[in-house]
């Protein structure tokens, strides 16, 4: 029987000695000049040569984050940009990564009437064929984040494919978007917000049975943004099993403390993604004195900077805690 | 410029004389196996030889319907079930549909925060090239749907994109499934439900500058489902200048009568939508003396017959107001 997707998670982590997970967002305008001369013949890329730098690029990454992070989180929007071969690359740069000993998150989003949530379900928690005649493979993808808006019955079909697959979901319970409550701040009479409820029902389904793994976490994990923090606190509370998949750090300007917000005060239940941050590094301040050419270092840096300062505020919040 | 969406489909709505629309949801093994023979060498078929059954499915539909309909709607879950080739039999599809005069939807349900959903938005309402060398061409799709669970800046993408491009969007505001109201009817303290708030804003989006076309309708339309017919009355309300993409006919269980309450009293206004019920009507009791050999014969009376239902229950609420 596959291994339950939290205890490997967390396995992963423990292994690493950190809860950063790089996010692969690979947009073909920003990658080094060196990867886009390798895969375009002009600079009115091809989707298939955009594609193949796609690879290229998050290939690279991986070569220099698989020592320093538990997983890599895969955003299909840019991989479906290039086209048909783009869902190839996504893929084949998960296939990649598995080989390098990372757990990949795909962040599709997805979410659906029951029937149609099944087939989404069956295409990105099964097993999936590419590569033709003796080159054919299967790929797996660990885990992906999965849209509530439909309820329990569009829920479920990833709840069972995650359960028999040794795969994960995270449900989007909060956004990081400046407008995130717009929709997701609507009150009931008593003052509780929309999101506080998704979690409420999405803490039942975690807990629904064999969800559980032997580390006490759920295969059904949130979404928690570190650029609302407060609300990460009443979310904590409220998914107590569930690992806390939480964006917004960097680019989109939470800090570290913030982030610390979604974890248990034990410093575990959550990692933190970062992927422009990380991915384009070479054009922060703090590190374009490396240079383009020097890319790879720079993501190099920016990683091991990151884990240091998400472990500082993991600190200081154990400390204040106690 | 490009024309207008919703003036492109209310001409069409005209010119077909109905607002039924064809869901195209391609699933191998319910396929005819006549088409399933062509596709496959052995019934344990390939991912590619999937696509490429599904593509020879949807085109033998299209050419049935491509007279008695206005439009198509592909589920992409799917096509994305196919794997990497799956996406490219979806924009096969487009393009075959495109040439045969019918306006194309994607169901796709994307929603992400704004930088995603811009990436969404290009893949989606740009153009995309399939091929290679002398066989590439541009295919481009007309409207998709959205998730709207971001807010605004998650859904503003797409409007910006559509707007470029003629395309439209449909933003999910009510779903068809048994779950619906878990989430959606959630309460505030003035007793108005989350789905009620979500058109409120959608209707705002709808009516931005450059959003609304000759015909009095925006490129911003909903879904909104024959299955809560209340409710969809509601909504008819809120946005009046939406056209509704209807889903819950026929295999879902709602009626003719339940589908025209998304209606304006004139007729005009929704399409509404029936995949499982139309591509495999030789499955139900009604058509299965046709037999599976006539299965093309069964989808040609499944669509007419629909167009007749819809007709009645139009023509009945139009006395019924009267």
């Amino acid at each position: 029987m596959a291994k339950h997707f939290a205890d490997k998670l967390l396995d992963a982590i423990e292994g690493k000695q950190t809860p950063v997970v790089v996010g692969l967002d690979p947009v073909y305008e920003r990658m080094p000049k060196q990867i886009r001369e390798i895969a375009a013949r002009s600079p009115q890329a091809s989707l298939s040569e955009r594609s193949a730098a796609a690879v290229e690029f998050c290939q690279s990454i991986i070569d220099i984050v698989a020592d320093l992070v538990p997983a890599v989180k895969l955003q299909s929007a840019y991989f479906e940009m290039c086209g048909p071969s783009g869902l190839e690359a996504l893929y084949r740069v998960a296939d990649y990564a598995h080989q390098q000993g990372l757990i990949v998150i795909a962040d599709v989003k997805r979410g659906d009437i029951g029937s149609t949530a099944k087939a989404y379900a069956s295409t990105y928690l099964e097993e999936v064929y590419i590569g033709q005649g003796k080159d054919e493979k299967a790929v797996t993808i660990d885990a992906i984040t999965v849209n509530p808006y439909f309820g329990t019955d569009g829920v479920e079909p990833f709840i069972t494919a995650a359960r028999e697959n040794g795969a994960g979901i995270f449900v989007v319970v909060r956004t990081s978007n400046p407008s995130a409550g717009e929709f997701q701040d609507f009150k009931d009479a008593s003052g509780r917000r929309l999101f506080q409820f998704v979690a409420e029902r999405a803490n039942a389904w975690a807990n629904l049975p064999e969800c559980v793994g032997e580390s006490g976490y759920s295969l059904l994990g949130a979404v928690v943004p570190a650029t609302y923090p407060e609300d990460a606190k009443l979310l904590r509370a409220i998914m107590p099993n569930s690992i806390f998949l939480v964006p917004g750090y960097g680019a989109q300007g939470a800090t570290a403390d913030d982030a610390a917000a979604a974890f248990h005060e034990d410093g575990w239940g959550a990692v933190v993604t970062s992927a422009r941050g990380i991915i384009y590094a070479w054009e922060r301040p703090e590190y374009e004195h490396l240079g383009e050419m020097n890319w790879e270092q720079a993501v190099e840096v920016a990683v091991r900077d990151m884990r240091k300062d998400i472990a500082s505020a993991l600190a200081r919040r154990a400390g204040a805690e106690e």
